[in-house]
């Protein structure tokens, strides 16, 4: 089995299994070697990720889609639950996004912190806000999360065998 | 200009300009030809239609991802306003989304209808609701937008010169 | 122990319970008597009430203040999980309202319909929608609780020693 | 006409107002007189509040209702619109909260910061945050509000004649 990892290294590793096992999150899309989705930062219940947005992420009005963010709302949340040591992340009950302004246009990047709030046996309670590249609030969400057999999974910080692990971080 | 439309044949006009111009609804993950995403009925308010899930749209359980759930409930929505006539159908300000169950996995047919609640000159109010296979409710969505641009876009049920426009529809 | 009684005495035995043992749903402001709050229906699943809008539920603009139904959403999607046989109904998770429209005026009547989408051994789905005098969607919301302990409390459909019972409906 | 005020002045003038002219925020629930709900602090875009827990604003479980947290995000929220400089202070269309936590028993005081995130011409997004008397995390909501009215109401940080006004503010 491999090592128990600190946050950083470990929600690194979680988001590596994302974009190998989920459709949803691909490497073509969300590709760290191609800096599109980037962790920047993480510590035990707090996230720091940003997305370099390309055509498709956009809308037909050429600006990040509010669909995208609604999906970044579901995935940062449940690397707000990866940053308390759960590399299964339970399944989402509720879900909800207040857009206040534009994301930004391709090329732009938008920044993003995802937070645990509180994690419980049952439910894990998230928020997630997102700024544009002139630093506004563009958006932000709150994602709960159902846990119980998330914490069945493995021990705490430890992937799973057999998992891809992102390298070291300084 | 093109001509004014029936409810179904506009909405399907309007889900080609998504998939032509928007990089969220690319004709390759939601191909209306490839049967993966179909309308399959459209009226004033109301909107039909249907995913047969593929790798695209899972997540790391092989099941139906919540961030694609929840970029349907921000598509369906923008449907319902479009059902209403509106080509451009405006900015989101909320979005919510509960999950009550698996919306299944790759092969199967999840359904949605979209409702359009009320409409007004500057805000829309829509819902959306997802049955999986079997016919359970797998969740449901509110969609709230901001249409006061939207309505001067172009006359309604009326596409934009230059615009893809979808097949007559029986 | 007070016997199983059919969902429509049981529901509205749950109310009294409300207005003698809540603070904030007292008798003197939603008194069944005084015909302020109404359950009109209950079956398995659904309840229906209504509310005789008073100077209590308003707010400066001198109509349904949208605090009342967020509260009514609360207190809706509650009396949907006792219409599953729960004496005890849980407690929230999440709580999503959208207001549409006006719910009225003083001596107005607001109806509402709390339904109870799915219950499982965690969590308890709800909805409540709302529609004023004139029969125009004012308000929906979605109500998610956490009914763990809620299953333990009594037999399903029958209210513990002591409780108030609601007289005989026919 | 009633002159400019500093924000701390103006929103305790626009929770008097609440409480003469609302019947959801009557005197006798929140009397600041009597130290039930007190501004603590005000400044432009954030209000701090706090309630100390009445029976009146409580559930079955003896414990603060959802249904009142779910009124102090819309209340918190129009405070938070007030500290912007509007007496009016517009209309909700979507409402969230998520319950992490007891938010406490009669005699405690729970604590809240509302924050008002953004405000344009036509939509005011506002956060509300509630902390029990132990410092944990009870609660947090958004409220969205529609202010296109409420602009034009009277001018910035100035009641309308005739309003009762706040005693001055150190």
């Amino acid at each position: 089995m491999a090592s128990k990892m600190p946050p950083p290294r470990f929600v690194r590793s979680v988001l590596k299994s994302f974009m190998a096992e989920s459709g949803l999150e691909p490497r073509h899309k969300y590709d760290a070697h191609a800096n599109k989705l980037r962790i920047t930062n993480a510590a035990e219940s707090k996230v720091d990720f940003e997305l370099r947005i390309t055509k498709d992420h956009t809308n037909r009005l050429q600006i990040l889609h509010g669909g995208t963010i609604a999906s970044m709302v579901d995935f940062g949340g449940s690397l707000a639950v990866a940053s308390m040591g759960l590399y299964a992340t339970g399944v989402s009950t509720d879900l909800n996004v207040t857009y206040l302004g534009s994301g930004g246009k391709v090329g732009d990047i938008i920044k993003a912190t995802a937070v645990c709030d509180k994690i419980g046996k049952t439910l894990a309670y998230t928020t997630v806000t997102f700024w544009n590249q002139n630093g506004e609030l563009a958006a932000r969400g709150s994602h709960t999360k159902f846990v119980a057999k998330a914490w069945e999974a493995s021990p705490l910080f430890t992937p799973p065998d057999g998992a891809e692990i992102a390298d070291k971080v300084d």
